[in-house]
């Protein structure tokens, strides 16, 4: 057994119950002032006022002590959206894309999301593996403990298994937990352009037992959009997956409002992404179903769009989480601090509803929620301590993370 | 003599003129794909395609040579706008801000510019250098290599005085380029609410006159604007400071457009600070007498506002330089990138205008353009070391400081 204290910090942490946390709960937070927190093999086993942890820590050996003086602690951060794992960066792209070159023409230059498909074919599972690990521990010292990975920059079914060969070994190969997610619906291949059905034929048929067959994803994902799947192709994959056992997601009304909202709260997807296009109507049923919302504001920021409807959101009572989106293309950044600063300063969230945000919802997001996304007794001690008063400085240090330590199951890990 | 070879590196760097660089320079750039910098005694001996530079090299004794792989060198930041030695942070404030909380009952709560007057006034000078270097010392991480400072939160010739000192030892103490800034007239004192013209004669009597004859500021600014000091009492102060030989700079036309930016024009200041409300005609006469429009986005950010008219600026003629305003009250923030990021994202600037913004032309804006700001023979070897192929880095990797090495005079410093 193996016990430690830490103490004299101000904690800040959502409170969990049966649901994730919506409308005037979205913001459901306890503050200690002057708090501790007793970590027992890698677990919480007491947090509170310091001078009630004293006397608990009395009762038990205590191995360590650390003083948190000057620091807020709050959980880790769960990340429950990324594209995280790809070989090649597009920073080429991104300029001609801010020069105001035609999205064609970027394609013709060798561009766009299927030459981030093409560098994955490429890459060996060893390059594609350090790339992504890079990735990753950028992410770990941004403070997120948790994470959730995509697959769909394979599209075929040999390449989509090697993405999540490759998010299997960042599992066991760095100490966040991975939430690994199959998008194989990511993009049509262009060999199926004129007849995507086909493709969806494949996915349905080839893909998505095979995925299943090795274990190594718990959740489907699809791009539902104009243009790439629509309404009828996204249920037909999802029904099959939801079929086969993995849990839900879903990119819904991103650019259109196609009814992928809608679609989300009929199946019953765990979470429906982007939604800037979402109708009121699909968000209410979204709100009836329990299905989190996966808001992107880095992607609106680095896309220059209008923010997601997030006040509505949560007016409705849709539980909003907040995710990097972190991917080559459309939204490159690790940065949950910069996400929830968005989340505050250009989308009206309190801070305690941004902190929610990135920690328990996105839990409730991947299924985790009894082991991480807040600090409560028997969940895993995965926390931060900031460089601030309080959770605050996540928005009040503009552009800069506060992020000074980074703790996964008790054990400093950056 | 010692010569450091830095070569392999794909550099861009503004190309300096007789003038700040505006209207359809604002954004001229040379690059070398594969490019090489020549280091002697910290100046820039040669620069240019490495091929030419490997040449020069030979002639030379070289010392020490860096392979630059990978990254993307360009000039070091110039930061022409700060507040950035203060005794307190203001995070509270910022959250009550946020909650909606008036801002006289934040006043009344002790917060606002008063509350830093009132900790300046409390700290020691060693407690304000330490807090000041913590700031300054993060700038540097962030790659500010040459950096403005301001009193203001002293009020009384006595604290100015202190504060000036401490800017001093800043410049002393650290491997920065320190411009340091008298700005007494920030706020009026609360004991001079009914009477601030009997403040400006204090400024004008006792303050300037002191802080003239320790000769520890080049520039004077003043807050000229609705509430603080109306565009006559600016004249005032400024005609003065001019008088006594301080280089000018205003805080203009911030909230109201009171006609600060025609006074900066009228008395040819070098820069006008803010102008989120100038008027055409005053920014025409700017540009007419090359005064530098300093912009704050991280300050329209963080106050929820929308952002200065740098598109029009640059098609009026107006050199635009980027500033963090780093001040613990309406925006806290040291990191030049995130500034530039918020320059491209949010205010259309080129990624070329934008690095220009943020090293050649606030050069200018601070007397030093023979001595930093782009990476020309013959001055400073002032650089960073960017994670990436180009300066777009900077705003492609959204959130997330691309600066990995920090050089001054050809020395490392972070
Ligand atoms: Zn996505
Ligand atoms: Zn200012």
């Amino acid at each position: 057994m193996m016990a430690t204290l830490f103490r004299n910090a101000r904690i800040t942490t959502p409170i969990g119950g049966d649901a994730p946390l919506a409308g005037s709960d979205q913001g459901r937070v306890a503050t200690y002032e002057k708090g501790a927190l007793l970590c027992e093999n890698g677990l919480i086993a007491a947090i509170g006022d310091e001078k009630d942890i004293l006397i608990k820590a009395e009762e038990m050996d205590v191995d360590m002590e650390v003083d948190c003086e000057g620091t807020c602690m709050i959980p880790g951060f769960v990340d429950p959206h990324t594209h995280i794992c790809f070989a090649k960066r597009r920073e080429n792209e991104f300029s001609m894309r801010l020069a105001g070159t035609p999205y064609l023409e970027i394609l013709k230059a060798g561009g766009g999301i299927l030459s981030s498909v093409r560098s994955v074919h490429e890459a060996t599972e060893d390059e594609l593996f350090e790339t992504t690990l890079d990735n990753v521990l950028s992410a770990l010292n941004f403070g997120t403990t948790t994470l959730e990975i995509k697959s769909g920059y394979g599209l075929t079914t040999e390449s989509e298994l090697k993405m999540l060969s490759v998010i299997g070994r960042i599992a066991r190969e760095t100490p966040l937990d991975i939430a690994p997610t199959f998008m194989g619906a990511h993009a049509v291949p262009t060999e199926y352009k004129g007849n995507p059905d086909k493709f969806v034929d494949i996915m349905v048929e080839e893909m998505l037992p095979a995925v299943k067959e090795q274990g190594i994803a718990k959740y489907c994902d699809v791009f539902c959009e104009e243009g790439v799947f629509t309404v009828d192709q996204s249920r037909r994959i999802l029904e099959k997956a939801r079929d086969l056992g993995f849990l839900l997601r879903i990119h819904a009304d991103e650019v259109h409002d196609t009814g992928g909202a809608g679609l989300a709260a009929e199946l019953g997807t765990v979470s429906a992404e982007h939604l800037l296009a979402a109708n009121e109507k699909n968000l209410r049923s979204m709100a009836v179903n329990g299905v989190i919302a996966d808001v992107l504001p880095a992607t609106a920021y680095s896309l220059k769009k209008p923010y997601a409807p997030v006040r509505k959101m949560i007016d409705l009572g849709v539980p909003v989480a907040l995710a990097t989106d972190c991917n080559p293309g459309s939204c490159f950044t690790e940065s949950i601090p910069f996400v929830f600063g968005l989340g505050v300063m250009n989308m009206d969230m309190t801070v305690e509803e941004a902190l929610v945000a990135t920690t328990l919802n996105p839990a409730w997001s991947l299924g985790l929620q009894d082991k991480v996304g807040s600090l409560e007794v028997g969940k895993q001690a995965d926390f931060l301590l900031l460089d601030g008063e309080s959770p605050a400085i996540l928005a009040y240090h503009a552009g800069v993370s506060p992020v000074v330590e980074v703790y996964k199951k008790g054990v400093q890990v950056a």
